[in-house]
Order: structure tokens, then sequence, then C-alpha cells
């Protein structure tokens, strides 16, 4: 069973201190649909100009993504986003954004994708993640992304929309502004409360926290030797998440969320951030296999087991 | 066999968004020695004036703490510091500091501590360290804490006293000032080369890491409902930390270090820095007892297995 995917492909030019890259393939659905891949068929939903390259659509079709769902606008350009990463790479600050054609993004989902089970959204503007929702009325597990803007400037469509949400992953920050709760774990029943009875807070390099109908789990960031460009780390964070639950068949059949298998995703979402970091973009995608994953779950567990 | 804790012993005025208290007791070695006297017989060096009051040597005594090595100035008065946090308690501002006889603090250790195995240094001058540990050229575990000040300003003393030690606790900034590397691994691999082994880095509400012989573990930061008071929690940490591995006879007789009980002995350290923050200053130890420390043990596996 598949995972459909919605959210944005870009192209992207990003520095950090090891270097820069002036137009890459980017994106959050991107980033989400290839560390999903890893793990269960993707079906991506998202929108391009006529100026995405041919060889892009070949990794992710390369990944076994079906590519269905990308709408390509004749005459547009792709999203197109440039930031700079400080020397820590803790902030960034965004240098230009030119939406192009995901201005106008008004996702339609294909009549193959709308039985499947697993929904994935993107950072897209809520009514956009409520519409497609809708589309999809049929999902077992459903959720996603947001972020600052839409929490705090459309913070009643965003509420709206989180009420069909089974699960919702956030950055700490994120989870701060939306709750109004410096503490954790009162942040995290609050948002609960919202909709979401399954939350994920990433906390960057530290790991992340999942919580799930009054129990916790914390899985540890992996320890890099070297953090090349952490563009797409979260995204890659959620795709590994899900498609974990998604390739194990997680509650499709309408059973109960099992936290013993959404510790692993968790573990599995930390395990594919950290290899997004390891390469500029999706470079780090072109040459991971699903040993190499496997193996750093087994020192996920020597490193954290006691 | 029982640990030699060596450091300041203090009063605090302490402002947090929770209240504020004027005047309580303090103190690194304060802090370290109540956290391992759940562990292991703990033998305190410090200095007090004759302000020090009645109650809170009776509370040290009450914990089973020696108090040979806690050496009275007549006339003198107690170090005493004073600090307010900010509101999300994250960073704190000195108000005041008064050092006292902490001044001339210059410890001798009394004849019945100079034949136990563990030494702890709290964070005091690198060369009154070193004398300490050379007065305990037996101790077959021996280390501490030290921090920017030292690590700024007095370079050379602090890496000629590192080379003695056999494990260093320190924060990840201070890990990044002394090795000059911003990664944790690197900045982890440098600091080992400088004496210690084993090296456990604090990163505050995130946990901890240790590293040794080329492995490491890390432990969860504890998520509080509530922190009412975060001063002493790194102290209690390196109580908790050397308090288990000492009660537990660890190295003891000349063996290798076992990685296993240096992990148990990071999570203790947690629990006890977690503890530490749910009350001012130390009263949490007023009513802790070993079985609430086994509890969050316990929960502490619940929360990181997969």
């Amino acid at each position: 069973m598949a995972l459909v995917v919605v959210g944005s492909v870009a192209y992207d030019g990003v520095e950090t201190p090891h270097g820069r890259v002036d137009r890459m393939l980017g994106g959050a659905a991107t980033y989400i649909s290839l560390a999903a891949s890893y793990f269960t068929t993707v079906k991506l939903v998202a929108v391009v100009g006529d100026d995405f390259a041919g060889e892009d659509a070949g990794l992710l079709a390369s990944r076994g993504i079906d590519l269905t769902g990308l709408e390509r606008v004749p005459g547009g350009r792709t999203f197109f986003w440039q930031g700079v990463y400080s020397a820590d790479m803790n902030d960034r600050t965004t240098l230009r954004t030119d939406l192009n054609v995901f201005a106008d993004f008004n996702p339609k989902l294909p009549e193959s994708y709308r039985r499947e089970p697993y929904l994935l959204l993107g950072n897209i503007q809520p009514a956009l993640q409520a519409g497609v929702r809708a589309q999809m009325d049929g999902a077992r597990l459903a959720g996603g992304d947001t972020m600052n803007y839409w929490i705090h400037d459309f913070r009643g469509e965003l509420l709206e929309t989180l009420k069909g949400w089974d699960f919702l992953l956030i950055n700490d920050s994120e989870a701060h502004l939306l709750s109004g709760e410096r503490n954790l774990r009162r942040a995290a029943a609050k948002i609960q409360a919202m909709g979401p009875r399954t939350l994920v807070i990433k906390r960057g390099e530290y790991g992340a926290v999942i919580f799930h109908e009054g129990c916790h789990f914390m899985a540890p960031g992996y320890l890099l030797e070297e953090v090349f460009d952490p563009t797409g780390a979260g995204d890659c964070f959620a795709g590994g998440f899900m498609g974990y639950l998604a390739g194990r068949g997680v509650a499709a059949d309408g059973a109960p969320l099992d936290f013993a298998e959404l510790r692993r995703a968790v573990i599995y979402g930390s395990i594919m951030g950290s290899f997004c970091c390891e390469r500029f973009g999706v470079d780090r995608f072109r040459t991971l296999t699903r040993e190499d994953i496997e193996a750093r779950y087994r020192e996920f567990q020597t490193c954290t087991a006691f």
C-alpha cells in the first residue's frame, strides 16, 4: 500500500560552510518522497514548470516514485529558493524565494491515488492541506508538517486542518508557537488536544520525541562527523517516519497504532535525516542503499541501549 | 569504597520564573555530594565560614556525607552567589559573586580520605585540582569538571591538569571552547587526546553523550513537566554518574572500565540532574529516595528502548 506525498518540488541555491550550489533539486515533497521510497511505494503530488529537468524526474522515477500527480505547467518556472547557513549551520537566512508555479498550486489527486491508506502533507497552506485530506477521506493514517508562518498568520485555518489529522510532525520552536507552552510535555498535550493523537516534535541535531496516548519515546540525533548541508533533513525525517509505517502496513486495516512500530518509525526518521545531511541537497540518495540504513539502525541500537 | 568530592560549598540567591530565594545552601560540591550519596559513601572537601548553618551541615550529614574535610574559617564568610534565570531558563545572569573564604581555598585532604579509589573534582582552579589529584595518587578513577573561565584564561594549567584525569565532564559549549571544534564527535576525539579517556559531554535538557574507547552512548534528558530551578543540575549529573560507578566498585581493582556500567552511570547522572530541577536549590534531596531514582530509571528504559 502506497504513501501519497503532497508538497513542493523546487530548485534550491544553497551555501553552507562546506560549499555552495547555485541550483539543485530540492523541495519538501522531493526530500520526503526520496526518504520514504526506501520503505514503501510513494505517489507524489506537486507542481513544476517546464524548466524541470528530465534528469531530476529521472532520479525520482529511479526510486520507484509515481509521478502521475506531478503537474507540469507549460511556460511556467519551478519554485526557486536560495539560502545561506550560519557557521554552525543552526540558522539560515533566505536570500530569495520565487514561488513561480507553486504560487497557484492547488493539488488535485489523480484517481489512482485516492484510495491509498497513507497521506503525508508537506508544509503548504493549511486550507490546501485540508483540501487534499478531503480528497482522500478513506485514508487510515493522514497528517503532515507545518511552519511558523502558517501557525502565526493562518492560525484559524491551521487549527481547522489539524482536526482532520492523525499525526503532526513539527519542530520544537513551532510546537512552542502553536501551543503557547515552553515546556515540551505540556506543549505536546495541548497540541494533541487540537486533533493529532500522534505528535512528533523534531529537535534538530538532538533528535526527536514522539507523544502518543500518554506515552512518549525519545530518539537521539545521529552524531555525524560532518554536516555538509542540513537542507531537507526535517523532511527526510518525515519521509523515513511515514515511509516505514506505510511499508509495514501499520494501521492500514483500521487497527490502533502500535507504539513499538511508532518508536522504530522515529528511529528511521532520525536515520534518514542524518543521511540527508551527509551531502549537498539530495545527493546522498543517489547512492544510499537499504543496507546502509539498516547498518545505521544497528548503530542507533548500540548507542542507546543500556 | 568512598568517593572523595572537592569543590565549593556556598550560599546562593536564585531567581527563576517560578520564584525567588534570597539565600539557600548551594555550591558545586554540595550538589555533587548530595546526588552521589544515594549510591556510595561521600567524603567532602570544601571550605565555609562561621556563618555556615548547623542545619545545612545537618542535611549533608543526614545523607551520610563525611564532613571531616569541610574546613571552617573562623570569622570568615561562606562563598555567596546570586543569579537570575531567563524566562526559558536556558540562560542566567550572575548578579553577585562574593568569593569570601573560597578565595583562599587550598584543599588539603584528611589522611582518612587519601587512599580512596574515587575522586571527583568540582569546578575550581585547575592547579588546585592538580594538587588534590597529587594527594590521592593511588586513585583508580579520578577526574572532574571545569568551566569556560579556566579553559580561556588558564589554558596551560588546565591542559596540564587534564593529563592526570581518567574522565572529564563538561557541557557542549565548553567542549567547543576546549577543542576548537564545533562538531561533537571531533571535539570529543581532540579532548580525549588531552588525557581523559572517558569524556562526558552534557547537553542540558537534551541529555548527555559519553565517549569511551572509540564508542559513544547517548542518554536523553528527562522530560520534566516543570523545571523550577536548574541550579546545580550539571553537578548532580556528575554526582549521580560518579556515585553510581563508585557504589558499584567499577575499576577499583584496576580492571578496565566496563562500558555497560558507564552507560548506566550516564543514565543515573541524567536522572539526578532531572530531580535537582524539580525544586529550588537542594530541596528535592530532602525527600528523594533511592526508590524514586529506580522508578525514574525504569521510566528512562521505557522512553528509550526500541
